[in-house]
């Protein structure tokens, strides 16, 4: 077998951490090409390209700040060269760019090529419903691909602190794995939905008790979410327990981005896209997208009332409900009928 | 039927918490005398009796400073009285003066009365086994007992913020109650040994991630521990997802004070008997003592290696494994194999 070639496809935070690990990992590797490549969207930072800041300091000076990458980790700005490339694409993006990214992918990939996704967000279009992202890949670069979701917050594994995660893949004959795609992909989605009512929360001025109660009613629609959209493809309770389920949600409802801006939002009262500005650095945050989407899905179904509280997070993110109304919307939740 | 007379055993920071909620709802309830009693473990304070301060200042300035009581609560050091007068004892007292307390009140009760129990822990006998707290109280005392779980720290309670609750009965009359209660009261005693633990994480400066890890695999011990020792008592998967099970983990593992003090523990150095005479104003830690109740169970099973977190947290509250091998000791986690 010759050595895989590992590209890693997105560059922010997580993108980079991911890049960082993978570049670890291949080192002395017999079944893997010691480079990473890693696609770069190009930009200008402080009038250097970020893609030659990146392959001559060795650090992502605007997403990944601080942490020295390995020098086998490559960045390059040309998509369609790097999947050329690769026999292993990890796809770490933000999720509104996942469809554009799959159209420039698309007949320019090795056969027998395939992904790991660790993106966490659904596709939605109106009126055509919803898709995984991982069928996206699948079905739009014809490749099969596994998942990567776990209580991972990119900051603290890029630190190298003690961390679990799940992998969700169809080939059973890997370690440490489910075959509960479906759950793996979507809690992955949905808790940064759940996380920003938390950040709401805090923001309000509530205690670890309410938010408590926030996080477990998000489990709850979590959990009946799935069950609702997706079935028939192998829904396990069980799999909740894992580190992509609550583990995950728990540490982004406490230490993560769409918490503290969610948080941020109340307090100041500023637009969402501003505060993006401010204290992310230009990266988009995830979970008022992902609320947007699961809205659409839910008002073409008519279960808006099912679900107050992800509908709450929405409604408020785009102004249509007061951000203190937000715990009032859940005193008669479905959960406590 | 005559009105019930409520009483509350226990007058701790969620003991007094408990008798102002009561004392609330008890008025204008024609089903209710509208006065309640609550059992104080008399102490001086001050140079004053603790009743007396209770009952002219209606606020229990050791345990619940800064909360008005109602006026219709009345502090009682006589428990064999108060037990007299009840229709309904609600236990809210730390759980190792329990088997004392019944001990007292045999043969003091009226015919029909019943019991509630808020209290979290187990009761364990070197070489007899363990007994759910509720099932100490129906035994001892010959009553029925219900249970009231959940993500509810006093303080946040005593602020009369949001949360939820979860109440285990046998009584499928009640809305809102499920009747597993064996998981309901041991996930109460549970999560304060996890708590602990994720005290240890934070004292030991990691992050959220491995706290969550953490969590997770405590709760997932949690789950294996209750089915290994109750598994005859109708143990359902779904009841770790209300409020008693997750929730209250979670609000406990970041706002709790087993936490704190497991932090500080960690941090300073000192002994836990210390740490608890100067943060907790002399009342007893939870997390310890059922972490030692625990690991005599799990050692007489010979099951120690299969809960390494639980077992950790005694090891290291005993002082024969240092704080900083805690994570160390989760690496080779059988949830992990």
């Amino acid at each position: 077998m010759s050595p895989k070639n590992v590209a890693v496809i997105g560059s922010g935070n997580w993108g980079s951490c991911i890049a960082r690990i993978c570049g670890h990992n291949v080192v002395n590797q017999e079944n893997f090409n010691s480079e990473v490549r890693m696609w770069v969207f190009e930009e200008m930072v402080d009038g250097k390209k970020l893609t030659e800041i990146i392959n001559t300091q060795h650090e992502n000076v605007k997403y990944l700040p601080g942490i020295q990458l390995p020098t086998n980790v490559v960045a390059n700005p040309d998509l369609v060269a790097v999947g050329e490339w690769a026999d292993i694409l990890v796809f770490v993006l933000p999720h509104q760019f996942l469809p554009r990214t799959c159209n420039t992918l698309k007949g320019h990939l090795k056969p027998g090529a395939y992904g790991v996704s660790l993106i966490k967000g659904v596709h939605v279009e109106e009126g055509k419903g919803m898709s995984l992202l991982s069928d996206l890949i699948r079905e739009s670069l014809g490749i099969d691909c596994a998942l990567l979701m776990g209580a991972n917050l990119a900051p603290e594994v890029a630190q190298e602190t003690y961390c679990e995660a799940t992998i969700g893949s169809r080939d059973p004959a890997k370690a440490l794995t489910t075959d509960d795609e479906v759950v793996v992909e979507l809690c992955g989605a949905l808790k940064n939905v759940v996380a920003t009512g938390a950040g709401f929360c805090d923001g309000l001025g509530y205690g670890d008790n309410t938010k408590a109660a926030v996080i477990r009613l998000g489990l709850m629609e979590m959990i009946h979410f799935i069950k609702t959209f997706y079935k028939d493809r192998g829904v396990r309770d069980e799999t909740f327990f894992e580190s992509c389920g609550m583990a995950d949600l728990v540490t982004t409802c406490y230490g993560g981005r769409n918490r503290k801006l969610a948080e941020a939002f109340v307090r100041t009262g500023k637009p969402i896209t501003q505060l993006e500005e401010e204290m992310l650095n230009g990266q988009k945050l995830q979970g008022p997208l992902t609320a947007a989407e699961v809205y659409t899905m839910l008002n073409e179904r008519g279960l808006v009332k099912r679900f107050p509280l992800m509908s709450a997070v929405h409604l408020i993110c785009v102004g249509q409900v007061a951000p203190n109304k937000f715990i009032d919307e859940l005193r008669e939740h479905p959960e406590h009928m």
